[in-house]
């Protein structure tokens, strides 16, 4: 196949990219580098079978040759209002990638008859008032919210997702896809296990965010990579409604530092700062359907997981 | 003021207009008639306050002129899906309107420094779990449902509404919109009022779908466009957040009925037919805000109001 892979630099598409080169297909990547980063995908320059493309979804697109596949992977995804790589930073260029993107990278997939894969989010529960969240729950998402740049424009995307597929008959599939944790996270970007790490490297304290006992459910980049693609070459007529993928194994943010505390010898207290607002509670993958259609589940254990990211951020250093 | 006005050719899009005229404005309608009827319209040709442009508003605008405030009311809006004017047939056309169309006005107002104001929905509450509607219930709408084209369209729209005013400072305002009715609504747009006022003129039978206990709450369009214009006009810094407009007196459809039945003296029994699905059983707005913000609420009986609806669907006939 050759696929379309927007926000193929960030942290999610740029080792999706490097699966689906693994194998076999050719990979041509439109990223404007606007919270990805090319480094990401520096081993890759020179290759036959991938291309490059600096470029914002957002307004036209226009792919030289033929598609068979379009994934749409671009967008802002910190929901930290600290970080300047994170949605509140970027509150417009999130709503347009969600609509303005998700419009014309459908439009690509109908101009070629091309396979479209959405890449969805957890976030459009909301702050779920059911657990865990399984695909049939409408979410719990306030549309004037802080939060609302990025649930609503991903809400917006899968509604016009299915329009396509009900309405063009377009063969789509949508990921809703939960927190994820790997090499290739920005160190920047506000999150749990970045901020954790980079912490515990420098020897500072780690910072936790109100009590700690807001729990969360980390699913490890190779372990997501691989349920994307098992949904991506997935057939049958049941494919096309949304797909949780992430870890159902929960862990308060607490318990997340003690063990990058442990893991990487650091003896700095733990911070408690005030809780974000609007950070939800909890929030915890019903994995059964992606378990039934794609006979999948996350199979990295948090210790080789952070084990690897740690590694990298180290890297980096 | 010079206003601008997408959708002004459609039902409530047209009422606002004469409203905006008599208080002595300039307006420039924008509508591409693909649910408003320019014979909505006919009766202001030739003035020189007033400008039809056919266009439509997904796509690019250019506005010759100064603009002092944009209206967004371009949008399908009837539920009914045997209705060729309702969203669930013209799903793609309600998608891009709502986040295209939201992105072009809101960049014209922007541009020009002028006010903005969207036609938002009681249909954000979707299927709601809380009665009556305030506006800080966040609703309870499926994202990939069938109804979703139109629902998470107008989210998304207040989204970026209000993402406009808070990081781009634009002087906005999202009016909540729940059931209207009136002179001028599409007799075949499959909606209660229009579609039993043109059965019993008929002389035949009154089609209610499912019991008839679903409740409405029906709001005479000149109150309706009173709000409007009061939410438009309004000054401080608690006129950005959403407002409810509707009327709060709940009935039943089959009392509905029954009373159009007794209006018109059509003697023809009512006929009940299978339930949509997706039909939400119960909606009703929570005024408050509306009352305390804009000193509003609607004055016109439900006599009053469906005998001159009557009269207008009688002048079809």
């Amino acid at each position: 196949m050759r696929v379309l892979l927007t926000g193929g630099a960030g942290f999610i598409g740029s080792h999706l990219c490097d699966r689906l080169l693994a194998d076999g297909h050719r990979v041509v990547v439109i990223d404007n580098l606007v919270t990805g980063q090319i480094r990401n995908l520096a081993h890759l320059a020179g290759r036959d079978d991938f291309l490059f493309l600096r470029h914002d979804v957002s307004n036209f697109i226009f792919v030289p040759g033929e598609v068979d596949a379009v994934l749409h992977f671009a967008s802002p995804a910190s929901p930290n209002p600290r970080s300047p790589f994170g949605y509140p930073q970027l509150p417009i260029p999130t709503l347009k990638v969600g609509a303005l993107g998700t419009h014309h990278t459908l439009g690509v997939a109908r101009a070629q008859g091309a396979r479209y894969l959405l890449a969805s989010t957890s976030e459009i529960y909301g702050d779920p008032q059911v657990h865990p969240q399984s695909e049939s729950y409408v979410g719990h998402v306030d549309p004037i919210g802080p939060r609302s740049v990025y649930d609503e424009a991903k809400r917006f995307a899968e509604a016009m997702t299915m329009a396509y597929h009900r309405y063009h008959g377009l063969d789509t599939r949508i990921a809703r896809i939960f927190n994820t944790y790997g090499p290739r996270m920005r160190s920047d970007d506000g999150r749990a296990v970045p901020n954790f790490l980079t912490q515990a490297l420098a020897g500072e304290p780690l910072t936790v965010y109100g009590t700690g006992d807001q729990t969360r459910s980390f699913c490890y980049v190779d372990d997501l990579v691989d349920g994307l693609v098992r949904l991506l070459y997935a057939e049958g007529s049941d494919v096309h409604g949304p797909v949780n993928l992430g870890n159902p194994e929960e862990m308060t943010v607490l318990a997340l530092a003690q063990r990058i505390n442990r893991l990487t010898g650091n003896r700095a207290p733990i911070r408690f700062d005030p809780a974000e607002p609007h950070d939800p509670q909890q929030r915890q993958p019903d994995i059964t359907r992606a378990r039934d259609l794609l006979g999948w589940g996350p199979t990295t254990d948090l210790e080789t997981g952070l084990n690897r990211t740690l590694e990298y951020f180290r890297s980096l250093r």
